[in-house]
């Protein structure tokens, strides 16, 4: 375990709101490239009409595709952003009430996803893991 | 997708802490109301004794209702709070440890519910979204 | 339903990441000592390759253990730190997709685990419950 202190007291919050049809991975993606987001966490709920889940096969190295073909409301999306990549795990929740979810690879929202994003004035990076081969955060 | 800074350094965070028999959507509201809170977000963990969740249909444009009646522990509760009104997803882990979830309608707290809430100083609006007919946050 | 304002524009932000073997539980109560920290809350998100779940029994006013012994991707952890103690409760996902989850007792990190964390200033108080035998966060 390492720990590093991102933020004294300096934070800006985001409400950032995504619309029917777009695409949370790659709007947040987006926003963190132009906003040059370093060191982030984001909350966020609402509901997808289609999502693709990843889990990591610990053996091929690699996410298995977890494909969600109905409308699901979002119960938990959390994630983080350092340096430039956003990595975010979401639960979802069917007609049943039943739960499923994943590494969150791509979706579709409908007709709102309600993100809270935090960004702290501290750095972050990334290095890749030889054991798993995924880019982590590395505090040194 | 569409974003507001909604806190540029000037948040306040309160505990709200919820005792048993007590409905978190309505202490919620109370408190949103009494405080005057226009933008705030929160995360929470706790137990409920029972709980009735929503699970929005497309085709009705309204919620259909997941009643919960037995004791469950509250894995994920995270909402926000825009113009007065409270939303809020939640995962519910039953005694097999299998976890349901869906917008929260309703609940009794037992024993405790703790809940986080951070206030930005921004303000977010909603309107009503003719496509679902549901009041949802709008960035212009 | 009691609530108490635990910042007014002081918090310290840190990233807690933890790597293969480590338990978060155990670690994240060493940090809490070690920082002194009083009133924290945190979110996370990764993978472990076991854990320990509860689920508090009302009748035996104690946690029934769930062992979930296979990798799973931490969709969700979520918790407070008062007076020292951790409490986070977690959602899993599986190979399959679907979710499990419950009050985290003791879990092992693989291949990460990364933990955001919000200290504020305030402090918080746990007073034991003559219900459920728990000790609760109180605010008087």
């Amino acid at each position: 375990m390492r720990a590093k202190l991102i933020d004294d007291h300096d934070q800006r919050v985001f409400a950032v709101i995504f619309d029917t049809g777009e695409d949370p991975m790659a709007g947040l993606t987006r926003f963190a490239g132009e906003h040059n987001l370093s060191a982030s966490s984001f909350t966020a709920i609402g509901a997808f009409s289609e999502a693709t889940l990843g889990y990591f096969d610990w053996d091929k190295k690699d996410y298995e595709r977890i494909p969600v073909r109905e409308q699901v409301e979002v119960l938990s999306l959390i994630g983080d952003i350092a340096a430039g990549k956003v990595h975010a795990h979401v639960v979802l929740g069917r007609r049943s009430g039943a739960a499923c979810g994943g590494h969150l690879l791509a979706a579709k929202v409908r007709p709102t996803l309600e993100v809270i994003l935090t960004e702290s004035p501290g750095y972050l990076q990334r290095k890749r893991d030889p054991a798993s081969g995924l880019s982590l955060i590395r505090i040194d």
